[in-house]
């Protein structure tokens, strides 16, 4: 594709211009950006009502619709893909309505004025990837103690224990106590010994019952039965999964926008 | 100010041109969009790369930021207001980097096309408002017992009671009946009275302990004597909060995004 094709861009259109390219656009499975002076009014199961402002209205090449507020990070209404389009020219306004059906759910963004459109051909392929390392993973158990399992406390953390440091060290929901390993690639046969290594240092020191737990992705080829012939247990856990978390608990308010009424 | 002046745009610009650009809208705090082909790399607690694609860049005039893929509804990356901007130009180029410092995160985002620019002055000072009817309480009810209380199990909703039906009706965690009445404003008087009268109708056809809870966002002067006096109780409940719960539900995939690693 040309470049000139891939962008179209119109200013300070008239509202019956607007209406024509924002037609062709959603036609055409562009990607859609509309700033303007909207309103915008959403049923569903609920209802909502979003009074008339200066807003961006972006509606994806899948038919997913944003609306973005000059300030804060989360949209102020949004649609996921699947919705079905039409565009209303009226006299003094242009809408834009989205149907989606399954649930029944419709949201009509009304522009009485549009100051710029843009309709692009996007082609990303670009792969996303997290990257959490073993001491993120940690920090994520740590902040999280229900990756590990429910109920789970953690007391200290990178616990010096001869011959080495114990990840994390805590309390099980039976007041056992619990030796934590994490390994962010599968874990071998190396890794279950130095547990085990650890676990041995710690018996003689305590009086109460003490559990084992080897933290990784994957466990290598026979390391199970190693792991069941020493007493120790596995737990599953990505690194990505950690990586998540700390990126949730930095983005707290976000999390919290989209979890409000939960 | 002029209509002009809220809107420039610029199409395919050189990088050096873009650069400019995009340095003096966050200079004047506007709501910038810069559309082009970017990777994107994270570093926080956690770290994230994201391989080059065409893309969205959405910087908000409170510094918060946006990165769009042309499908999803959710963003790839973003960050909340609070970020210090920085751009380079360098020979195949721009970067704009975004920096927090509580916690410490980094996003560079890094542009070597850019299709479209536009820097927008925007308005908006429009009031969101979300609805819910009395039936769109029961059904969030219905959805999520814990807005009533922890361990509420629903059994049914608009069961046949003389003289009239009653909302929601279920069991608490003790095993105890539960009737509910939902009303959508403050409670008076009339509400206290029509649970009551349901609770009487079932407390002879039931041989177990039965409740009876009046859910609305506030009660009436003086009703609190009258709810006691009968032995009912007050739970508050925000219609908007139900509203979201359903709004939630709808978008559950966009919910499950923003948990994912919860």
């Amino acid at each position: 594709m040309q470049k000139q094709n891939k962008t179209a861009v119109l200013t300070n259109p008239k509202l019956t211009e607007a209406a024509a390219v924002i037609e062709k656009a959603l036609a055409q499975r562009r990607t859609l950006i509309v700033a303007g002076k909207c309103k915008v009014l959403y049923s569903g199961r609920a209802k909502s009502t979003l009074e008339p402002g200066e807003r961006i209205l972006i509606i994806k090449e899948d038919g997913s619709l944003l609306v973005h507020r000059p300030v804060g990070y989360e949209p102020v209404n949004w649609q996921p893909a699947g919705s079905v389009f039409n565009v209303e020219t009226k006299a003094d306004a242009v809408e834009v309505h989205a149907v989606r059906h399954k649930p029944r759910e419709n949201v009509r963004v009304i522009f009485d004025e549009v100051f710029m459109i843009s309709a692009l051909s996007l082609a990303d392929s670009g792969e996303f990837s997290l990257y959490a390392s073993e001491k993120d993973m940690h920090k994520a158990i740590l902040l999280k103690p229900a990756l590990l399992e429910e109920g789970f406390k953690p007391i200290s953390y990178e616990k010096k224990v001869e011959p080495g440091f114990v990840d994390v060290y805590g309390v099980d929901k039976n007041g056992r106590l619990v030796v934590v390993e994490v390994k962010r690639k599968t874990a071998g046969k190396d890794a279950v010994l130095q547990l085990a290594r650890y676990i041995d240092a710690i018996k003689g020191k305590v009086d109460r019952e003490l559990r084992g737990v080897l933290v990784a992705p994957s466990l290598g080829k026979d390391v199970q039965r190693l792991l069941v012939t020493l007493g120790l247990e596995f737990k599953a856990l990505d690194p990505k999964k950690c990586a998540k978390v700390l990126k949730k608990d930095q983005n707290a308010k976000l999390e919290a926008f989209f979890k409000k009424g939960k």
